[in-house]
């Protein structure tokens, strides 16, 4: 068993208005050396799969499949993981 | 200049019907192995600060101030560098 912790947001190109408004809110509320924000999507997904490689696997076809739209998302796995080390 | 990526997730304890149904459509689609997925939201701020210390700090008062639910979520600052390391 594994646990994947990926990463979806916006191509660099393409604008993010709700890291624009978050960003004006932050400023709103005094900090104002925030300079940019650019949120996305934090998916945590624990895998049933012998290997690294098998659970890796799993994950990329997720992420090409449903989690990322690949027209406007770049995805990144940030941690592949034995599911029992997980705190998350 | 900074740049922090900070996940922002339901505590484990909290039910997570988004995680669910994103379980559920990935079993649909073949991947029967997905034992579980929890979804949450992933920030990336760029801070104009001129120590690490000092980026951190207003990352984390964004994070108590706005970006994290105190009562239901949980945040974590995944990577915090200077922001001409970053490709995202």
């Amino acid at each position: 068993m594994f646990t994947a912790h990926v990463r979806v947001t916006l191509r660099p190109s393409i604008l993010d208005p709700q890291g624009k408004a978050v960003q004006h809110a932050l400023h709103e509320l005094g900090m104002g050396s925030v300079e940019s924000v650019r949120t996305g999507t934090f998916v945590e997904v624990r895998v049933d799969e012998p290997t690294p490689e098998a659970a890796e696997a799993v994950v990329r076809q997720a992420c090409d499949r449903l989690l990322a739209n690949p027209v406007t998302e770049d995805y990144e796995i940030l941690a592949l993981v034995p599911a029992e080390e997980t705190a998350a």
